[in-house]
């Protein structure tokens, strides 16, 4: 593991926490940031904990040229007796490295930065706010510096985690959202950037989105950039069907995001002897399950929202509610029992939780 | 048009000019750059010619997290009568706007933007390189500096431009360059972000483009994402065919680039009476022309290197060598016009090049 000293600056005053009934998501930002610098000969180098603060680049850094950056999404959860958890963290460190290799960006130490995550968030630690479904919203990016209009890979890029306290994704909580399934933009395709969380990936999926919304469907269900025919995911979230009594969810086949709340939703359907399938699944047979009366639920995974249940789909002029809209029986149970393990009201029988050291708060 | 006074702050000092036999490509950059500012409800403000100089940007700042920006390629050439030109600047203008519209990003006045461009250039005239083969390359680019971490259009942009005295692109002058035919990663594909010049694009090619490197080969060739057939571009280039008397280049059908060489190439053909094609292409097409010893010719075009001839392609162990890896007539011809016209030691028969106007230098 890598050894340097963090370096820890401290902010000479500290913000003003805002109110915890209208957080909102990723407006309002804690009072510190880590930071490391990547040199080509070098490595990693100069890890440090600084005020929160603007970032000054050269307008020829590559970053706003090229595209070359991943960043991961986590939390931070305040349990009921004051202890600080992070859920799976190494899956989020293991994933920015795969991305990192499809964006051919150097690797990180995934456990090192796991250390500086930690120290930022006990830093931070008032800023963890504590009303009902609320936690710390915890970003790490990677961008490119090198002042250089090249195309190829930089040579220079800054890793930095920010964070910021969250409500709910979803300002309505867990409630059904409608989707359009689209059928002219793509998101990405096989050989594309789909696997990696990189900028390029929501960037291309903004117009569909807007579209989407104009026709008051909140997301967009993707289908695969080749025969536009299988489901691959939904907005940014992953997605499950519940068909016939069986769980289903597109198989990782390279251009869909390898996502730690999709991982834990097929653990907790194993444990729990739900049998749950990672498959090719084409539109057209949730449409024939639907038609048949066998959709019985359907919902989106991601750290964000953490359970999304659809009440609807809207595909070629077809509309198919589900389940009368509501969100259905096992929708709410993962929910339930992910966000509880998350905030240690209930067990954790897969060891998914880490507790935050924190020293006695200030 | 726009009619917002644009303000001119100078640089308290002018930075020491490059040596000019050794340029590079967008390493080193002029004494000012031209940033507007776009607020929602507002529109495009505060068009300003200020020195070069870092930018500030929250870490939260949209750019770096969903890579919702755009760009574009051009430059200005000084003449032997020290007139200074720019070559079809407005075809620029209105790709960025076609660009802007897939990424969700607001319009620009393309014509007050070329305005805005003389006025820098004009600042910054001193900076036109004057040895063979050189000119002033110019970056205009539009980043979403809104500081939120939603998926969603930001609500603010920042365009800029700013301008480098390059060299040749390839270090070599207007040399054959050896192309590996892409199977396994894709660039983009229909309904993507292909046609738009925006960063996602260039970060997704860069693994492709490593792995070719380590083969050495100096670039991709981009196949269809869907089927893997069907020729799209090469590296950042489009690609042209000369396959028994007619030149054959795939048509613009929405993963393509529209790029300003490639309309500039089909129109000198046309005025040439040489037969040209916009069409879909397959490799297997190109690999049997070359099998019957008629594929005369291969090229790439692009604002950087203009036109960049292709000595051999490499495509399913298949190596196909053209023209003994020299240089073909054609290309060669097609380069000499069109820096010719853009240096303004032929005649321009299409009106191609715009005049900057510019004040006597101080």
């Amino acid at each position: 593991m890598m050894t340097e000293q963090i370096n820890v600056q401290l902010a000479a005053t500290q913000r003003e926490k805002p109110d915890q009934t209208n957080l909102g998501f990723g407006r309002i930002f804690t009072d510190h940031m880590f930071m490391m610098d990547y040199t080509e000969g070098k490595g990693w180098h100069d890890p440090r904990i600084v005020p929160y603060q603007p970032i000054t680049l050269a307008p020829s850094a590559m970053i706003f040229h090229y595209g070359q950056t991943v960043f991961e999404g986590m939390k931070a959860y305040l349990t009921e007796d004051k202890r600080v958890f992070l859920f799976r963290p190494e899956k989020n460190m293991e994933r920015l490295n795969r991305s990192n290799n499809r964006l051919c960006i150097p690797q990180i130490d995934g456990e090192f930065a796991i250390e500086a995550l930690k120290k930022l968030i006990e830093v931070d630690q008032e800023w963890i706010p504590t009303a009902e479904g609320t936690s710390l919203y915890i970003r790490p990016f990677i961008i490119a510096t090198e002042p250089f209009l090249g195309v190829a890979p930089a040579k220079n890029y800054t890793f930095m985690i920010i964070m910021s306290p969250v409500g709910l994704y979803y300002k309505e909580g867990i409630a059904p959202v409608k989707i359009l399934v689209e059928n002219d933009f793509a998101r990405t395709v096989k050989g594309g950037t789909g696997e990696a969380k990189t900028a390029g990936n929501y960037a291309s999926s903004l117009k569909a989105q807007e579209i989407a919304s104009e026709k008051e469907y909140s997301q967009v269900l993707w289908l695969d950039g080749v025969e536009k025919k299988y489901i691959e995911e939904v907005g940014s979230m992953n997605v499950f069907f519940k068909i016939d009594g069986e769980v289903v969810t597109p198989a990782l086949n390279g251009s869909i995001l390898h996502g730690v709340t999709r991982d834990s939703v097929i653990q907790l359907l194993k444990h729990w002897n739900i049998p749950v399938s990672e498959r090719r699944l084409s539109m057209e047979e949730v449409a024939e399950a639907h038609r048949d009366g066998k959709l019985e639920e359907a919902f989106g995974t991601g750290t964000a929202a953490v359970i999304s249940p659809i009440g609807e789909f809207f595909w070629e002029e077809e509309k198919m509610v589900l389940n009368n809209g509501k969100t259905g029986e096992l929708s709410k149970k993962l929910y339930d029992t992910i966000t509880g393990i998350q905030y240690g009201t209930i067990e954790d029988p897969f060891n998914w939780v880490i507790e935050v050291p924190i020293a006695s708060s200030k």
